[in-house]
């Protein structure tokens, strides 16, 4: 059940895809010297994560004392790396519809300070929820000091304390172990999990971030981290490594002033996977300067869109506008077979051929359209086949696209673990705050 | 309570706008006429649909008959046009996560073929609602002939009258008067709303398309209408005209290379509402050829951000990466003050200066910071100021979009209303379909 991708149609030619990735061969070395190691001491430490038992105890043992069968909802409060990780995955598997929420934890994600989503999420809670048992808030902020995560905690807790008594006991914090958080925390006596330093937030799903908050909600964490480790295995060998041949493919277009990257995902619950992607591909190689300090606005714009919808809504722009995008299809081909649609119709005779079509088959056949007129429109694309949406396929994918990044970094000569312009906005709120 | 547009930050000059502003007064006029004349035969013929008293009519005529005390649930089945700007209204009042489903009518999304969502769907619905009463389903498709649209009203249908005998009389087809839709349902005995042919999905909002929907769910309809119409007078005025000025701005960007567009709300239930404006810009501007037959491949690509969530996620690239970015936030002041970070706090001095603050102060510094940091920068950016989110101000931002972008194809010598390019996947997928 391994993810593959498709680079038949990339138009780049395999020779220089080939001389292009010979240019990363060093660096993972490097890769694969850092998960030997098995430390967190280096940039790529994040690649430790799924392998490391402590964490996975850690995380096995939070669950057990603070889960049990009364659970009905979980908040996740961060935002950025701090949830788009867990909301990919919980996504990709539950759903964005989801009809079972009275026989298991749903988890709900707060992230930007809004009075509207703050007072329906407080309002949801007091309407569903009575004993502390039956909530979950796990409080996730690498930095321990992000504006809008601290509020929002502060502003649940007081919220549900008010109607239910005290819920410190209900609250797990994720943070750098030693953030001022982690010891106000502590003092609290409020639980806690640690993140390691060296794991920036966009590389930090398989770290507590996103093992807790899964496990919790009963996601099978124990397949995504298999997935990831798989995966790993595949994008430190040097052949077949599929993070370095896309890795490899986008620097050939962003060389040639392709500075646009469309993941498709043609399976609607995959959006906030693409999100995800969205802001690993955004932070990691939008850069000012080089790694050598030279000035060079590097950077290439991600963008996501949802298959079978975006092609009512963008395709028109993609097939007939400028060609400035490099896309990647993902799509699971949808094994459920059962949906399909009726053999007796309401409407006859309108649309042909969908009579008794499942839509597995509908979705192919679409699909395989939009893949033809690319194809006639010399148009470039990857294609990554996911056999199936579970979290096996989908940890595979998760690591995956965090090796590309590394090595797209190193191809574009950007550290892609940092985000110092960021500091530009966050000064000037804080002098607006504070007056 | 008007919507207003600053351009202070737009890094062109006034002379500048104003000598691209005149190339579009004559159509101006043109649209003028339009709208005096009130009928539907010209492409702008969606300029008269918010004023049409036949189309009110015949909406709240559907709404008595359909929608009694017992309604739950509302099922629209559309995609793209058919279902972008119903979305976006209702999300941006209703929010995303809605508390109140118990008390009032709840709007769920059907649109692409997705055995994940129908399934979820479904179920939910069967496990919600017995008396068919409960339940309202509006399949939208102006041609009437959308693969996915008819597949999932087929498919639902089968599922709830299975569940709950037969609910034919729970539907209500939206779609062109004349379309083998229009016949067929007729032929059936289920009721039905008329789209105009000119008025094309994406302009379609207040139209039955956005009308019905909204108002079988307790929306205040008549005031999204009365804020088109009042958007409308100044959208055809010679002065303090935002959709002329926001399109000559775009337009001189456009002319020195930006080819990105940056939608930023910084509320996040205008999410949806920025994805309507992806829909309206990606068709409208993208195109391979003039007016004239000439082959240019133009078109902007929009993309949506939402604040402060992006913040964590996309602006490392927005300050350092490269500059090929024309950014419109739009923020309203989220009047509700009573939402607010409590005074006494569970982790005390841990983020500076937000203790006792209103969410409203604090996303207002962060809008702050983020403005300072585009100013400092010199990235240019306009800002809509919306006071508040409600069905006046969203109405005005829906015209007001749907004016600029008119204007913008007038400037970009493109044809705004069609979409001829979106053949190239279709014809391709028929074939497959058919094997």
């Amino acid at each position: 059940m391994n993810i593959s991708l498709n680079t038949e149609h990339v138009l780049i030619s395999d020779e220089r895809i080939e001389k292009i990735s010979a240019f990363v061969r060093e660096y993972i070395n490097h890769c694969v010297s850092v998960v030997d190691g098995g430390g967190y001491d280096e940039d790529e430490a994040s690649l430790n994560c799924a392998s490391d038992m402590r964490i996975q105890q850690d995380v096995a043992d939070m669950v057990n004392k603070k889960a049990s069968s009364k659970l009905r909802y979980i908040v996740v409060c961060g935002i950025g790396g701090s949830n788009l990780g867990t909301k990919a995955i919980y996504e990709a598997i539950i759903g964005t519809v989801d009809p079972y929420s009275a026989v298991r934890p749903k988890v709900l994600f707060v992230d930007t300070v809004s009075a509207h989503l703050m007072m329906d999420v407080a309002e949801l809670l007091k309407d569903a929820v009575s004993d502390p048992e039956q909530i979950l808030i796990n409080v996730v902020t690498k930095s321990g000091g992000t504006a809008e995560t601290i509020s929002n905690i502060e502003t649940l807790n007081h919220a549900l304390s008010t109607h239910m008594g005290d819920i410190t006991d209900r609250i797990v914090v994720s943070t750098n172990e030693g953030s001022k958080l982690w010891d106000a925390a502590g003092d609290a006596g409020i639980d806690r999990l640690a993140i390691p330093e060296k794991v920036g937030g966009r590389f930090s799903v398989f770290s507590a971030v996103g093992q807790f908050p899964l496990r919790a909600a009963g996601l099978d964490v124990d397949a995504v981290l298999k997935g990831a480790l798989d995966m790993r295995d595949r994008c430190l060998s040097s052949s077949d490594n599929p993070a370095l041949t896309s890795a490899a493919v986008t620097f050939a277009h962003r060389e040639i002033g392709i500075r646009i990257n469309n993941t498709f995902v043609f399976n609607p619950e995959l959006e906030s996977v693409g999100k995800w992607y969205r802001q690993l591909m955004g932070e990691s190689t939008g850069k000012r300067e080089t790694r050598d300090g030279v000035e060079v606005r590097e950077g290439i714009t991600p963008i996501v869109s949802v298959g079978s919808t975006d092609l009512h809504s963008m395709a028109q722009l993609y097939f007939g506008g400028p060609q400035d995008k490099l896309t990647t299809f993902v799509y699971a081909k949808q094994l459920p077979t059962q949906v399909k649609v009726p053999s007796e119709l309401l409407f006859p005779n309108l649309v042909k051929d969908i009579q008794g079509k499942s839509y597995k088959k509908i979705m192919a056949a679409i699909f395989g359209g939009v893949k033809k007129a690319y194809e006639k429109n010399d148009q470039p694309y990857m294609e990554i086949d996911m056999p199936e949406i579970n979290e096996y396929t989908i940890g595979q994918y998760l690591q995956f696209k965090m090796c590309e990044m590394m090595y797209l970094g190193k191809l574009l000569n950007v550290n892609p673990f940092n985000q110092p312009s960021v500091e530009d906005y966050k000064s000037e709120t804080r002098v607006l705050l504070s007056s």
